[in-house]
C-alpha cells in the first residue's frame, strides 16, 4: 500500500519535467537534454540503483566525474530518498577508505579512470560498480511509484576535514538545499530562461547546488567536466551563458584568457570560497562581467552571505548582506565587534552525520558556529575577516592543516610539523609546512612530499617545507601559525 | 527577522508564475490572463486583503460568484497563510448567518448582488467589503516576504451541512489538496498543456479543487460563471477545452444540446457527485466523449475513487478504483461484503473545524468514514450502493434531510415531518417531504414551500409534499424514509 504523501512537491526533477518538459535542461559535450530527457534518463539510473538492491533512506557514494551519467545518478537519488554521498575523485584511495567507513553506504559508483587499485575498496558491506559501462548493464528494476519529497528528508552527504582532521559528512536535507535554491534566486532573480555554467566538481557543494538549482528553478545548466579557462571563456559566449559561479582564482584565468571583449549575455558571477580582491573586481567590470561576491559553507547548502554587483564595487572586501531566511550574528564577547561568524536559517545543515560529539560542537540552539572571524560595517554589509581557524583555501579547495599534519608526523623522522597557508597571487593561498625531526634522523622535502603523495590528495601536499631547530609555540603549546605565516619564503621550494 | 523557511515550495501560483510567467492560466468572459499576470491581480489581492488587517492564520470568508477577483482572492490567501472560507451563493442570508458564526472569519468579501439584508450581518467581530468596487478602493498594504508553503496548513474550510443539520466546516490544508491534485495527476495526467473547463461554483471542492490543480499542474482554466448547456458546448469547441468535471445532471443537458457532434479536444470528463447512468456513458460514447466516473467528498478535497473511460464502459455502475495514495475499506459487520466505506490517505481532511465530537465521530485512527454504503467486484472496482446516511443528492447539490425538517418542524402547524429523496430522470434525484399537521390545524404545500423560502437555500426546498395520517417509524422510532420513498407519487406536486 502506497505511503502516504506527505509533502506538496514532487522530486524537483520530475516536477520540473512534468511542468516544461521540452525545456532546456541541460548539456554536456554538445549534447542536449530537455528535462523530459533528463528525468527519463534518471528514472532508468534510478531503476538500476533499485537493481543495485538501494532502498529509500539507504546510501549512495559516487565517486564520479562530472558527466551526464553523474547528474541523472544525483537526481535518482532524490527519486529513491536515497542519500548522496558525492566523493572528492582527487582523494587517495586511503583518504576514499576513511570516508566510506565513516558514511556506510549502501553502494559505491566509480569512474574506472580513478582508483586503480579500488580493489583494496571492495567490501562486503556494499555493492561497488565501476564504470558506466558496469552500470548501464544492471537490469531495470521496478520502481516505487513516483511521490512528493519531504522537506526534512536526508537529501546529501558532503565531507569536510575539519579542523580536528577527521572528516565530517554535513547531511543537507531536501529543505535545506530548497531555501538554499530560493534564497539565491530571491537574490539573482533566477529564471527558466536563465542558464548557468557549471565549472565546479558537484562533490562540492557548490557545484552540486548549481545542478539542484537549475531544476528548481527551471533554469539549464551547462556542465564542463572540468576547468579550462579557454574552454570556459567560449562556453560563455557560445553557450549563451547569463549566470556563472566560480571562485577567484578561476574568474583571474578566464580573465587572462579573454581575447574578445565583453561577454555578451552573463548577467552575475558569483565568486566564492574566500576574499574576491579589489583589484579582480575592476578587471571583471571592464569587460562588463558583474560581480557578486558570497560566502557559504558546506554546512549551509551553499552561500548565505551575498553581495549584489553593484555592492561589490561600492563595498570592496565585503562578501554583502545575509540572504532571505538567513540570519548571521558575530559573536563578539569583547565588545570589539569582530569575533565569529554564526548562522542561523533553514539552509543550516541537520548535522554532521553519525558525529553528536561534532554537531553538538559547531550546532547550538539552531546557530551554526563557523569558526570564521568577521564583521559588519555600519550598513550591516558583512566582511570576513579570517576564515575558520587554520582553514587553507587554496583554488577553492579547502585543506585543513590538522589533517596534513598528521600524516607528517606519521613520517619515522619527524618529531613536529606545523601546516599553514601562504599567500599566492594565483591560487589565493597554497599549503605550506614546517618540520622538525627528530633527533638523529632527517628526511628531505621531497621524500616527504612523496610520503604525503601516497596519504594525501595533491591539492592538501604542501608546496613549501621549511626546517626550523623548533616550532613557535604558545605558553600552552599550540602552535603560532601566524608567526609562520609572516616568515614564509615567498617561493614554493619545487 | 524572516521566519524560517520550512517546505519545499512557493504557494502554487506564484510559484507557477516564475516557471512558466507567459503560460495560459486563465479564461473569464474573453479575459485571458497568463500566470504572471494573475499572480500580479492575486499579489495586489493579497495587499488589499492586508489592508483589511487579515494576517497569516486569520480566516476570509467569501461571498461570490465566480469571476476573475474570486480567483485572485483564492491564491492571495495561500500566499498570506489566510484560511479561505467559500460560501455557497444560493443559501439564504439566515444560512449565510450560521456559517459565518460557526467560522468566525476575520472579513467577508462578498458580490453586492449577493444579499440585500447584508446588514444583518454586518458584525463587530469581522469586516465585511460589499463589491469588487469597494475592494478595488483599499489600500495596498506592504506584504511579508514570498515564502514557501507548509503541508498542514490549514487552506480552506469548506461547510457541509452533515445528518445532524448542523453545517460543519471541513478543514482542508495545502497538503491535501496537493495530494488531491496529485492522485488526478497520476490518473488523467493533466499536463501544461490542458484546459480544464471548470462550471462548478468554486464553494464546492469540485470547482475549486479544478483552479487549485490548474497552477499545481501548470494548466490552464476556462470558467464559466455558472452553468449553462449551451455555452458550455460552444467554450468545449472554441476554447479547445481538453478535460471537464461535471454532475451526471450537467452532461446530461449538454448532450442535449450538442447539435455538433463529437467534441473536437476533450479527452476527459470527470462526471462526480452521484452515480453516472450507464445510459449516459453510451449517449456520452456516442459523441466520443470519454467518461471518467468519480467518487469523492468535500472531506478528502474532491475525488479519491475514479475510473478512467474504458473502465466506466466495461463496469457500468462502478466508480473505479482508488486514486494513488489512497486505500478504501468497506466496514462490513456482517460479512456480506456491502458496507460502509471508509477512507485513508494525503487527501483527508484535518477534521472539522471548532467540532472536535464532530470530527471524532467520523475520523478514527487515520480512517474517514463516510457513512457511504458500497462494495467491491471482484477486480477490487468499487462500487456506492447507497449514499450516506439519507443524503440528498440533486442535481449536484447535497441536501440533508434533518437540515430540512428542522425547518418544517418550526413552522406552527406541523407536528412531524420527514424529508427523503426521490428519484428525478433529470436531476438525479430532487427533495420530497412528509408531514403531518397538529391536531385541528393545517398547512398547505404552498404555504409550507413559501414557510422553506425565506429559510432554505432554493434547492433544498421540497418539491412534494405528502400528507400521511403518521409517519412511518422503527420500534425506536426511527423514520423508515425507505418505506417513504418506494410510496413516493411519480411526479412532483408543483
Amino acid at each position: 500500500m502506497a505511503k502516504p504523501i506527505d509533502a506538496c512537491v514532487l522530486p524537483w526533477l520530475w516536477e520540473r519535467a512534468h511542468l516544461d518538459p521540452h525545456g532546456f535542461a541541460l548539456r554536456f559535450e554538445s549534447r542536449d537534454l530537455t528535462f523530459a530527457e533528463l528525468a527519463a534518463g534518471a528514472e532508468a539510473a534510478a531503476r538500476r540503483l533499485v537493481s543495485l538492491g538501494l532502498r529509500e533512506g539507504d546510501r549512495l557514494a559516487l565517486l564520479m566525474d562530472s558527466s551526464v551519467r553523474i547528474v541523472e545518478l544525483i537526481h535518482a537519488a532524490q527519486r529513491l530518498g536515497i542519500v548522496l554521498i558525492p566523493l572528492n575523485t582527487r582523494l587517495t584511495v586511503a583518504e576514499i577508505g576513511v570516508l566510506l567507513d565513516a558514511s556506510d553506504p549502501g553502494a559505491l559508483v566509480y569512474d574506472s579512470g580513478h582508483l586503480n587499485s579500488i580493489g583494496a575498496l571492495r567490501s562486503d558491506r556494499f555493492r561497488a560498480v565501476e564504470s558506466i559501462a558496469e552500470f548501464d548493464s544492471l537490469p531495470l528494476a521496478p520502481i516505487p511509484e513516483l511521490k512528493p519529497i519531504q522537506r526534512d528528508a536526508p537529501n546529501t552527504i558532503i565531507f569536510t576535514s575539519g579542523t580536528t582532521g577527521t572528516p565530517k559528512g554535513a547531511l543537507l536535507t531536501n529543505g535545506n538545499h530548497f531555501a538554499s535554491a530560493l534564497a539565491a534566486r530571491n537574490n539573482i532573480g533566477a529564471k527558466p530562461s536563465d542558464r548557468w555554467l557549471d565549472l565546479l566538481p558537484l562533490y562540492h557543494v557548490a557545484g552540486l547546488s548549481i545542478l539542484l538549482r537549475s531544476v528548481i528553478d527551471g533554469s539549464g545548466v551547462v556542465l564542463h567536466r572540468g576547468f579550462d579557462a579557454a574552454a570556459a571563456n567560449q562556453s560563455l559566449r557560445e553557450d549563451r551563458i547569463t549566470l556563472l559561479s566560480v571562485v577567484a582564482t578561476m574568474l583571474a584565468r578566464m580573465l587572462d584568457d579573454n581575447r574578445e571583449g565583453p561577454y555578451p549575455s552573463l548577467r552575475c558571477v558569483l565568486v566564492g570560497g574566500g576574499p574576491v580582491p579589489p583589484e579582480l573586481v575592476s578587471r571583471a567590470a571592464v569587460v562588463g562581467v558583474p560581480i557578486a561576491p558570497t560566502y557559504g559553507l558546506t554546512e549551509t547548502a551553499s552561500q548565505v552571505v551575498t553581495a549584489n554587483p553593484k555592492d561589490a564595487i561600492r563595498k570592496p572586501g565585503s562578501c554583502g548582506q545575509p540572504l532571505s531566511g538567513n540570519r548571521i550574528k558575530i559573536v563578539d564577547p569583547d565588545g570589539s565587534g569582530r569575533g565569529e561568524i554564526a548562522i542561523k536559517g533553514p539552509s543550516v545543515m541537520a548535522g554532521y552525520f553519525r558525529a553528536a560529539a561534532e554537531t553538538r560542537a559547531v550546532l547550538r540552539e539552531g546557530w551554526l558556529y563557523t569558526g570564521d572571524i568577521g564583521h559588519f560595517d555600519s550598513d550591516k554589509f558583512l566582511y570576513i575577516d579570517d576564515r575558520r581557524s587554520d582553514l587553507i583555501v587554496t583554488g577553492g579547495e579547502n585543506v585543513y592543516p590538522a589533517e596534513v599534519e598528521a600524516v607528517l608526523l606519521s613520517h619515522p623522522a619527524l618529531a613536529e610539523a606545523a601546516v599553514y597557508s601562504v599567500e599566492d597571487p594565483e591560487w589565493g593561498h597554497r599549503v605550506a609546512a614546517a618540520v622538525v625531526a627528530r633527533a638523529g634522523l632527517q628526511a628531505s622535502a621531497q621524500e616527504l612530499r612523496a610520503w604525503c603523495s601516497s596519504r594525501l590528495a595533491r591539492f592538501k601536499i604542501p608546496t613549501t617545507f621549511s626546517f626550523p631547530d623548533a616550532l613557535p609555540r604558545t605558553a600552552s603549546g599550540k602552535i603560532k601559525r601566524a608567526i609562520l605565516r609572516s616568515s614564509s619564503p615567498p617561493k614554493p621550494s619545487i
